[in-house]
């Protein structure tokens, strides 16, 4: 009766994929409206098999129609051209949930890692990050929501408890092991099953990756609202001292799954134990219904699917390191997961509506 | 409020897995019971990584522990040790969905494929086999459900439409590709990942497999029940005259998904075309909502995860031969999926009651 | 001193990848001389990983200049590109191996399963078709050696014994599964990781594939070269009955590998026994170093990064099928290890110049 | 004539098989003896499918029988069983090259990181350590080579340039992803491909994992050798004061390679460049046969087959750590072909008899 008609841009795409799996089951949403240019006037199946015979009579629209028709928008869209679509969409009095990277960072922020003005700086102050956990009290009510980056999110959950408890000493190194969906579905040869089986790299090494800027973002914040005794009360904008992360990416034989391993030497003086490091983690995400702590070191095949995040951790006592592990399903609660769950919040939905707990195994 | 409590036995193998995943959303079943020799008194995210911190308090218990709490009881044992089982709990005057082959095969055809007596014949009239799409009429208030092997589902649902039109001439080849969950979650030395990534061979060649006998049964079945006018109205017990199935399956190197390609040579005189094939399955499909036919020839991804099975046909024309293809998740429609099927329409409740129809992509 | 200079045209390719592996350690080429449009003029490195920092100041060349340059030319290019370029090199003087489909055929079935006149017919007459264990005796001293296509090889192999024997009855199945790098380097969007990956699906079924006319073409000519009682000593250009076969590829999700799966109805009041068919290939490839029959069942790994083939049989009673599996790496015996075994046999070195016996296990 | 005689104890394990491929083919090698305890009297295809119809007539025999018609030794059998073993060759006279852990390290170390007494303290002083490219000058005439492991190999190849220069600061990072053969051929449940694929995890995280105690080791003597002015010539048993490296090994869904990252804080006041960084390795290394030092960043899959390693480096400005990526074949130059390279250079035989420089793509 009142359920809403939610509207997805770059449906074609593995984000709109899994935001049409998620809402379409949404007890909130009634109507979906699909956008891809790719696939422009096909049916839902001949773009996606898994819905083959499913929502019959699905066609892909343009992207005017789509922001007419909806109440709510969904950008899977590429970085750069989504900020102009989302101003016409706020123009048009629609809320909007960004999977893009283009309110993730403040605007002096974003132009240093892209290289390039921020389109719409104006827009920023209106934008939320959409990472649940830490600005679950800023969400509410929100127009933009930006979600944030598959990397970025796991490396972010395993540093915020780590930040809020002073630390992050001189060294902070983030490797993330990575499935190869996050490239996309369309990325060319050297993402072919015969160059990439049996096949690991790293890429855009320690500095280089743009994700690097939302985890030092997010760790400063952390940092920030501890020191004012908040909690993990975060205000978005609120002034931080970013700590220095050295975030390297590598790329491995599978199709989903990211496993950040945070390698963090302490402060001097400092020293902990591994059940000191679960007791914190534990204490941060208490309450928090996506998020598992576990003593066993975490495993990507378990939240393959699911809009869930692990976390363990490890003191190496020998090198004064503490360790920190997060998996998440990169098109889960990486991507079209932690944007329903952020849409669940900004609208004041239960925040496990249409989201998945176990993912499949094997 | 008179919601059921489901038992699963067996419940840390794959195939239980599925049912836990599948019963614990069911909005029929109220409670779950979980049996496991293995894992007995242990806690279920032990045993299964992708439910750490679900269902909490959920331990594994004693098998007559389980038999005793439930009202129906899902069997995903191994064949041989679960007929005794079944046996008990039908005396308890529970019901049974039995994913072991202990009451697929009539006592006769059951000795001379498993080299032994049936070890509960008497009980074999009582059984329905759940094939739902060939025995809906059959399965309503079914005490004991025997819910049909992997291989077989898919190479029966391929072939029942073309028995059903008597084009099962000199030559019915069927060639499965396997995905290895199908030989259960502790296979041994030649199932490890090193041994089997870029790796395909064939396993229990032509004759050999005992799913041979399902499949011919079925095909059978439908060609009799065709005869007599029936449609798919099929009869467990009718007398029929099987086809001799040459069916060889192949171990692939993927975690799941079964493709059944069944290549048949046309009887004299007989012709077709691609076209009359695809209407032809169209129409013996037509109203099963778990079943999709389509021109293109399908892929086991589209339906991993999933609960639906996806057709398609071809006509070679040289050789006069018919092919038609078919592909399941060998967990999903292949066990735990077609058991929820068989239980919901033996129960009398929607047939869609907890399964999922999209599976996941990539 | 003698030593051979080698041109390899379309070195970028993995067909070329497995050239250059072979011949840069083959006794008798001195020198290696490599084409590719798309690397001009870059180092090989470049190009291939795997060989950063071998064969230094290698660069890739333009066709005429990898013409001129070489003694004898192997072509991993396009079918219908290269037989101009054949051409232009046996104008020249030189000796080719033809890895493409350009002279497999003779020109009538060309055009009827390329749908266009054969470009060189007159050219094919002094073609060899070097499927060197049927072909042996004709090889010596070839200018024009036509190398068979990867499923081709698999399935005549596995057939020509049983073709040579008059067993080829009512029916004659070919199934092969196929690794991905048959596709070629840069196939496109549906042959990426995440889209191939825990998926299987079968392509240009039964009748559509080119390979087919291959089969039928050997197969063909091992029943008529019995027929004469010359065994094995075909002669290419001898009139035969192809018998009709139902060829269907399977792709799985690996890089290498083909394991061809073929369902023969024998003729009718024929039969036979697994020890029989077994008997029957271990005569037919007796004294074939690349050819190894064995009882168990073969499998693609066994034979990755070689260049041999391997060969089992199953007697089907119940259905009266004989069932013969072959393996081979298709980039090995499958392409460029059996490019260079014909090169070797042209030229009077021994068979196994060059060629790796025991492949890579894991 | 002079040719050896090699034995090859635990020759059913991959460090085996790559034993068997390396020596079978190597000129100074006449003669290879198999031990296993698992295939005792089995034929070598029954155990390798890759050897199956090749090395005629060789079957497996007991330990003792290996010891006594053998030259040379190469143990791939586990530690702790080993050196007694080892003990009992040497005093028969005979020459061994050990691929288990018993004589990588000081006794001292070895007790603290194996949680035992060495077993035979009194032959580490006539070992070896393997590492041929820091110990080139330490090999010739060796009686016992101790070959490295395989996370230790690519670790320590990556830090020693580093440790040489001073550069190993506050933080010394190793993370590295394997493939499961690392695990061995029998390693249980766990490792099976539906639990492996498309799974990635940590394992024996900072400080627990015993290569550590291998890359400290070698870190350490590095350091020492340049600040003697030794360069690369190191002295097995010189004073060192190692660095404390925080090492975590990660498991990734691939067969074969490793790829080691190390992530390493500069100490105070130094800082680096890219460039500066690759030509630091490109000095280190330069006359390496085996080691390649590329801009690129290396990927696995080049040396997959190989006996090479592939090394790169990349400055981190913003957090001022310096980056070294090293990969290799865990079962190239990680076992069998370090093995066959240290057996080179302690008989004085070319560093790259028997060993393969390009390795397999795709």
């Amino acid at each position: 009766m009142s359920a809403l008609t939610a509207g997805i841009l770059g449906a074609s795409g593995y984000g709109g994929a899994g935001l049409i799996q998620r809402l379409s089951h949404h007890p909130e949403v009634g109507q979906l409206v699909l956008g891809s240019r790719q696939y422009l006037g096909k049916e839902l199946g001949v773009c996606w098999p898994q819905f083959q015979g499913l929502l019959p009579g699905t066609r892909f629209e343009e992207t005017a129609s789509v922001i007419e028709k909806s109440d709510v928008l969904f950008f899977a869209t590429p970085h750069g051209a989504t900020a102009p679509l989302v101003a016409q969409a706020l123009a048009a009095g629609k809320r909007v949930v960004d999977l893009s990277a283009d309110f993730r960072l403040a605007p002096d922020t974003y132009a240093r890692w892209y290289g390039a003005p921020h389109p719409h700086p104006e827009l920023y102050e209106r934008a939320r990050y959409g990472l649940v956990e830490l600005h679950r009290n800023e969400l509410p009510g929100a127009q933009l929501v930006a979600s944030p980056g598959c990397n970025a999110t796991a490396g972010s959950l395993a540093l915020a408890p780590l930040a809020a408890h002073g630390l992050l000493g001189a060294s902070v190194v983030v490797t993330v092991l990575t499935g190869v969906s996050g490239a996309g579905r369309t990325p060319g040869e050297s993402f072919t099953y015969a160059e990439l089986n049996e096949n690991a790299k790293a890429y855009k090494p320690g500095g280089t990756h743009r994700h690097t800027a939302e985890m030092e973002a997010t760790a400063g914040r952390a940092a920030a609202a501890a020191a004012r005794g908040d909690g993990k009360r975060l205000r978005t904008h609120s002034p931080f001292e970013p700590a220095r992360v050295s975030f390297t990416p590598h790329l491995v034989p599978m199709s989903r799954g990211i496993l950040a391993t945070c390698s963090v030497k302490l402060p001097e003086g400092a020293s902990s134990s591994t059940a000191e490091l679960l007791g914190l983690l534990r204490d941060y995400y208490s309450g928090d219904p996506l998020v598992v702590v576990q003593d066993d070191l975490p495993q990507t095949k378990a939240v393959a699917g699911s809009d869930r995040a692990v976390l363990s951790a490890h003191y190496d006592e020998r090198s004064d390191h503490a360790l920190v592990f997060c998996v998440i399903d990169n098109l889960g609660k990486g991507a079209a997961g932690q944007a329903v769950q952020g849409f669940n919040v900004a609208f004041g939905f239960p925040e496990w509506s249409g989201l998945t707990q176990s993912g499949m195994w094997p």
